[in-house]
């Protein structure tokens, strides 16, 4: 338990109707109290209960800004603590103002980021992997990576990692017994159950590391880049995209200012596309920018969506660009097939063997569904519904799990090759323990600090 | 009373611990309803409650997020109609996947800009111009202006405005009677009667005029260049009026990427600087940049910071620019004021005479409050502190201000020159009428839609 009052403005800076600062501590309450001004004192408030109420200096008895304080007392809080939420008019200065006047008195110091989350993990309200889906959720970029994460943020993964441990702790119970009254029969027994109880541990694992790739796909999106020569309908075929669901652009920290990402998603599919200013410009300016930019594109990119124009003869530009993606994740897509084929299908098909060609009229919208199956073909195995499974999306946990299950693999190989139990044991230990730093139940305080440090602000 | 009702997400966007979305209107709480699963349903919430839910898809029941949500029911709410405040994970796309979910139903509509607010008016819980000051309140770029935009939701000046306007009803009814009972010794009396009235509320108009370029100053930062040879601590002044209080970097709309305006505040005065980008630049590269580009910044800024380096005699380039300041406002800091003086403060003085030279050491941070007090010697007639004083700090108010003024004294003017009463009658009305369209007492529907299209989503 945590004995000081920490306190951070809990959403995003920018101009807007309303802003919340957040108060979390035992004594949050005492804490804001000589800040607000109300019909009944923040100290007789009860929880879960809001009011209007001036924010006043203390010093001098003015009012700074009219706000509405929320009050939820220890345990039902987001961090099980007393906290006190004031919701402020939006907007840089006025909510700074109320801030640096919360912390100018002594009582109250400014939140590290992601130190209310600590909190709740601290205090047990939420395990670690449910901490690091609480940032998912924020960061997530499409509607399905949002789901993967709130799924997580309820502990269906937790739930699947705890009851692997238990599975685990059994099986080491059972080997202490053993290593403390070893007789041969038991021994003999005892290297069956190891070798049962591993191996089903390990299959689950197996079965959550085969989700880890699809669900960081659903965090991150999958680098895309739009491909073509110019006006064959790059940048159509960006507007629709971005147009069908929601596009989100976002200014990526520590690139140029050049550089913007697009996120778009089709069929539920998030796809990240690149050097979407690029393409834009290419509409514009045509002939300067030309297919330059498209190779550089070209190399960077996790999925190539190639544009070709089906009402044209295939062009000497065309066959360079598919040459370039042999060997590439790819989808052909054949555009302005409302018009008259004259593009020969069959010499694309020997070009780029193997790879999924759609017929699309971007400009009647046609053909969507089809890219996202040819997407979803590549990267999800067909399956579009990632549905109600336990789902691997983050690095630190795939790795751990890859760990856990080199641990078991050990274990059973070791017992097959004779090796003293008290030997085996100690693998499983260590699939156990690394099962349990994805919870946090075994997590060092470096690695909960680093984990916490790479949170917003406010959270 | 409007009988729809409206959401939108009131905080800013961004990721975020939390993001809100408010929702308004008569049916509000109906409406919210399906979507939000809570211990307490929430028709059953009493007013000023929180408490923890999901937010649900009612056509499928699934959780989308998990919220506080917040009932507030009329008229005790930010609009005076039934309010409910959902408080979901922060981050573009969860906060919008809950919007879309909330109008998807039918039930609700998205809000427009400055709806929120726009249902407070017409339901008479704020005036016209306390609206007006919501948004002067979010747009605050210093403390100062946050003091007197909130002074002005408080109602300071619709509370004067108000004032007025009783006096001239009163002044108007004494008008009536005597039109419609036309003696002439009380039509003496009544002349007598408008020039001390109407005189009377024309000098509380220019009292209030004469704050209106201060509180626009105030409102909007004084447009401010540093100027100066390469060297001279341009930016080391930067760096140190940024340090003092907290500089705001904004990225304006609509101008080029390039160009990034920064507001700091010197006294509490606050400053916009112009072509910081620039100064920073040209403590890298000072050779590329040179005097140019303080050149440009010359003719945009109101106010001048030319920096003179003290421990150097007076440069060639100094003297052009001294020149070319000439019948500008601007303050010259002699800068290095802590190394031995080798500049010719005479000289300065007669290149810009009647202009104020601060010797400060930026080093040192020396200076500061010598050169707040020469801003404000420039800028508010010597005086710092804006007092208790309703203060016009929007340039809609000023205008109907200035065309009240207009009126009462046509109305002065035309009593001296025996113009019947009944024609003074529309000028004395006419003022009258303009000081109510700053309230919004006597605002049509367009200027009301105008105002409000101003706002920001949300608000």
């Amino acid at each position: 338990m945590h004995d000081d009052t920490i306190a951070a403005i809990a959403t995003a800076v920018g101009e807007s109707g309303i802003a919340v600062i957040r108060i979390s501590g035992p004594s949050a309450i005492e804490a804001a109290a000589p800040y607000v001004r109300a019909k009944t004192g923040l100290k007789d408030a009860a929880t879960h209960t809001v009011q209007y109420a001036k924010i006043v200096d203390p010093a001098t008895g003015e009012a700074v800004d009219e706000a509405l304080v929320t009050v939820m007392r220890a345990p039902r809080s987001f961090t099980a603590e007393d906290v006190v939420e004031i919701s402020v008019h939006g907007g840089i200065v006025p909510v700074r103002r109320v801030l640096d006047l919360l912390l100018a008195g002594g009582g109250i110091r400014l939140a590290e980021p992601g130190e209310f989350t600590r909190r709740a993990f601290v205090n047990g309200r939420i395990d670690l992997a449910q901490a690091e889906a609480v940032m998912d959720l924020i960061r997530s970029k499409s509607e399905r990576a949002m789901k993967v994460a709130l799924k997580q943020v309820e502990g269906a993964l937790s739930r699947k990692i705890g009851e692997l441990r238990q599975r685990l702790i059994e099986l080491l119970a059972h080997l202490e017994v053993n290593i403390d009254y070893p007789e041969h029969d038991v021994e003999e027994l005892t290297s069956a159950f190891i070798r049962e109880r591993s191996g089903e541990v390990l299959a689950e694992i197996r079965q959550l590391l085969k989700s880890a790739n699809e669900g960081r796909i659903l965090r991150e999106g999958i680098m895309t880049a739009i491909v073509g020569r110019p006006n064959v309908g790059k940048s159509s075929l960006l507007n629709l995209l971005a147009g069908t669901e929601r596009a989100i652009v976002t200014d990526i920290p520590g690139t140029t200012r050049d550089v913007i990402e697009e996120y778009v998603t089709v069929s539920g599919i998030p796809l990240r596309l690149l050097d979407t200013a690029g393409i834009r410009e290419t509409f514009d300016v045509v002939e300067r920018i030309g297919v330059e930019r498209s190779r550089s594109a070209l190399t960077d990119a996790d999925l190539l969506l190639i544009v070709l124009n089906r009402s044209e003869p295939l062009h000497e530009d065309d066959r360079t660009l598919l040459g370039q993606a042999a060997g590439r994740q790819a989808v052909v897509i054949l555009n302005k097939s409302d018009l008259p084929a004259k593009l020969d299908e069959a010499e694309v098909r020997k070009l780029l063997p193997g790879t999924a060609i759609v017929p699309m009229s971007v400009k009647e919208g046609l053909g969507m569904d089809e890219l996202g199956q040819a997407i979803a073909d590549l990267f999800f195995g067909g399956k579009l519904e990632g549905g109600e499974a336990a789902y691997v999306s983050n690095a630190r946990h795939a790795a751990l799990l890859k760990q856990a299950e080199q641990a078991l693999v050990d274990a059973i190989e070791s017992t097959d090759a004779g090796v003293p139990i008290d030997i085996v044991q100690i693998d499983v230990r260590t699939a156990w323990e690394r099962l349990g730093e994805i919870t946090g139940d075994t997590a060092g305080e470096s690695l909960i600090d680093q984990i916490f440090s790479q949170f917003c602000l406010g959270k």
